[in-house]
C-alpha cells in the first residue's frame, strides 16, 4: 500500500509500504475513508516530538471500514465504518482506570502516527480496537467525523474543560488554527460573554469571527490592553494557547486575570518563560494536556444531534494519493488560507 | 512606637515611629502582643518584592488586643483578643464576594507590611477590622494562634488544597522551612501514602522527619530517581514548591508524574523555565497563589479541638524589642536551626 512516511526533520515521502497484519488479538485492522493532517504533524516535522521515529506512517485522525479484526475484537466487526480515535487505550492500567486514556501505561495513548504506524495510509493498524475506534452513525457524514479524531475532543478537553470556561466568562483563544476555531465552537457550549482570538493570520482572524469568536486581534495589537479594557481591568478569565511557540503561550499568562486558568493545548518543541515574579501572586492556575478522549462518544452524539456545528473547517479536500499536495497547502496556511484539509480515498471530494 | 522599617533592599531597622491611629470607620488599632516574621519578610528584604516600598512597617502576622475601633466595626471590640490574618478583606468585591479574599480589589487582599504598616511593632492599624481579625478562644496559646496567621492557611489552601491532596497520594514537599512543615501537617488531613521532603538543610530535613515526612531527601540527591522509584516509575502525585527559587520550582515540575499538580506556594523573585517540550503532553497542573484566608476560621476551630498539632515549630522565642536579633537567627536557617520565631510584648518566652 501507499503512505506518508516521515523520513526525520523537514522530510517526507509519499511511498510503497508494506500492508498492516493483525499482531495482536484485540487489533482491527481498517481501510482508510478519510483522513486528515494535524497542526501536530507539522510540529513533528519541525523535529518537536523526537520520540517519532523516521520511518514512521503519521497521522492519527481517520475514518475508515473495518476489514479485519483480531479473535479479542468485541465491539466492531468486518465492515462497520468507524471513526480512528488519536488515542487508543489498553483499557488495564491505572491510567485507563481512571479515564485518563492519553497517558495510558498499556501500550496505549497517542500511539498511532507517533509510536506505531498510523493513519496517512490506505490502511492502518489500530491496537485495541474496541476502545480506540467508534461506530459511526449514518448521518455524521465522513467529513464531519474525522474532526472528532482529534481537534474536536482536543480542544475541548484540554482547552476548555482544563480552562473551566464557565458562563459569562471573558475566554481569549491564542491562535485561530484548526484546534483554536473548535474552541470557540466547544467554549461557546458554556455561555462564555465573550470569545477573544488572537492571531498573526488575517484570513484566521476572519474565520475566528465568522465562526463566532465576538472580536479577532493580531497579536501585534495591544491584546493585553485590549483584553483589560473589556473586563474592567482585571483580564480574561481564561486563556486557550492553540498554537505551541513560546511567545503565544507567555502572551495567554499576561492576559490571564487573578484567579484565571490558562490552557495550553498547543505542542511545545522548547521551553518557556514562566514569570512567577509576577504570578505567584495571582492565583493563577495552568494546565497542560493530551487528550484522553473520554468525550469522544458525547460529542459524536452532539454531532449526530446537529447540535455541534464544524462546517467550513475543512477548506481544501485531496484524493489520498494527494497526500504531498495537501501537506503543501496546510504547511502554509497564510498564502493557501487552509484550515483543515481533508484527503478521501475515492479520489477528491467525498 | 517602636517598629521595625524597611529601608530597601537588605537594610532594615527597629526605629521610634508615629503610634497609628483610626483612619476609617473599619479599622481597628491593636496591641500586638506575639508577631512572627515570614520567609515572605526575606524575600522582600532580597528585593524580590518592589511593590513594598523603603519606609514601610513589615509584618502581616501577629497575636494583640484591641485597644481602638472605628465606627463601623461590629463583629469585635476593644479588650478582645485577637488573631491578625495576612489577609484583609473589604467584603465587597468581586473577589471577596466569591472567598477570594487575597486578590481583594477593595483595598484588602495582602495589604498588611506590604502597601501598609504592618505587624512588626507595638501596635497596628487594621483595615476591615471585621473581616481581617479573628477572636481567640482562651484555650488556643498566643503561640499556636500566631501560626494561623499566614504560615497555616497558605500551606492548607495554597499547597494542599491547590494541590489536590488525596488518599494514597504521594506528596513531594520541596523546602522544609515552616511553610513546608506546616505543609506536612495539613497534607496530613487528606492520609497520602508518603510525603517526601527536599531540603538542603540536615536541621530542616531532621524536622520534616519529626514532624512527620516519610522520607526527607538532600536536594543533590537524585530525588527524582527516588520518587520515581516509590512510585511505580510514574512520579509524585502533587509537588509543592515551599522555597520560592527557580531551582526548586523546576524540581517540582520534574518529580511530578503525568497527571498529577504542581502547587507552588513559594514567593518569587525571578522567571523560571518551564519545560513545556516536556510537559505538553503530560496532563500536569500547575497553580499559584496568595492565600485567600477563606479555610482559617475552621484551622483555628481545629488547633482549638487539638485537632492539628504546630507544637515545636517555633524554635525560637523573643522579646518585641529584640526584633534585629530575631531577623538575624530567621536569616540564618541553616546556622541557628531556626523554624518559626516568634517575639513577645512581654519581654520574652510568653
Amino acid at each position: 500500500m501507499k503512505a506518508l512516511v516521515y523520513n526525520g526533520p523537514g522530510q517526507r515521502s509519499w511511498q510503497e509500504v508494506p500492508d498492516p497484519v493483525i499482531q495482536d488479538p484485540e487489533d482491527a485492522i481498517v481501510r482508510v475513508d478519510a483522513v486528515t493532517i494535524c497542526g501536530t504533524d507539522l510540529h513533528i516535522l519541525k523535529g518537536d516530538v523526537p520520540t517519532v521515529q523516521p520511518g514512521r506512517i503519521l497521522g492519527h485522525e481517520a475514518v475508515g471500514t473495518i476489514t479485519a479484526v483480531g479473535s479479542g475484537v468485541r465491539g466492531v466487526a468486518i465492515g462497520d465504518r468507524v471513526l480512528i480515535s488519536c488515542i487508543s487505550s489498553c483499557g488495564r492500567c491505572e491510567y485507563c482506570r481512571q479515564g485518563h486514556y492519553g497517558q495510558c501505561l498499556g501500550g496505549g495513548g497517542w500511539i498511532l502516527g507517533h509510536l506505531i504506524d498510523g493513519t496517512q495510509a490506505e490502511q492502518v493498524r489500530v491496537p485495541f480496537a474496541d476502545r480506540s475506534v467508534y461506530k459511526l452513525p449514518d448521518n455524521v457524514t465522513d467529513e464531519a467525523a474525522v474532526l472528532l479524531a482529534d481537534i474536536l475532543p482536543t480542544s475541548y478537553e484540554v482547552g476548555v474543560l482544563n480552562g473551566k470556561v464557565a458562563p459569562g466568562d471573558t475566554v481569549v483563544i491564542v491562535g485561530a488554527g484548526p484546534i483554536g476555531l473548535a474552541a470557540i465552537a466547544t467554549s461557546k457550549l458554556f455561555s462564555p460573554t465573550r470569545i477573544v482570538v488572537v492571531d498573526a493570520a488575517d484570513s484566521r482572524r476572519k474565520a475566528a469571527l465568522l465562526r463566532g469568536a465576538d472580536l479577532a486581534l493580531d497579536p501585534d495589537e495591544d491584546v493585553e490592553a485590549t483584553v483589560r479594557e473589556l473586563t474592567g481591568g482585571l483580564g480574561a478569565d481564561v486563556a486557550i494557547e492553540a498554537v505551541g511557540i513560546p511567545a503565544t503561550f507567555e502572551l495567554c499568562t499576561r492576559v490571564v486575570r487573578p484567579g484565571g486558568r490558562v490552557a495550553n493545548v498547543g505542542v511545545h518543541g522548547a521551553a518557556v518563560t514562566l514569570h512567577l515574579e509576577d504570578l505567584w501572586i495571582k492565583n493563577v492556575t495552568i494546565t497542560t494536556g493530551l487528550v484522553d478522549t473520554w468525550t469522544t462518544p458525547r460529542l459524536l452524539a452532539m454531532v449526530a444531534a446537529g447540535r455541534l456545528e464544524l462546517s467550513e473547517l475543512i477548506t481544501h479536500r485531496f484524493g489520498l494519493h494527494e497526500m504531498q499536495d495537501a501537506y503543501d497547502v496546510f504547511s502554509r496556511p497564510a498564502v493557501t488560507g487552509a484550515l483543515k484539509v481533508a484527503l478521501f480515498s475515492q479520489a477528491g471530494v467525498e
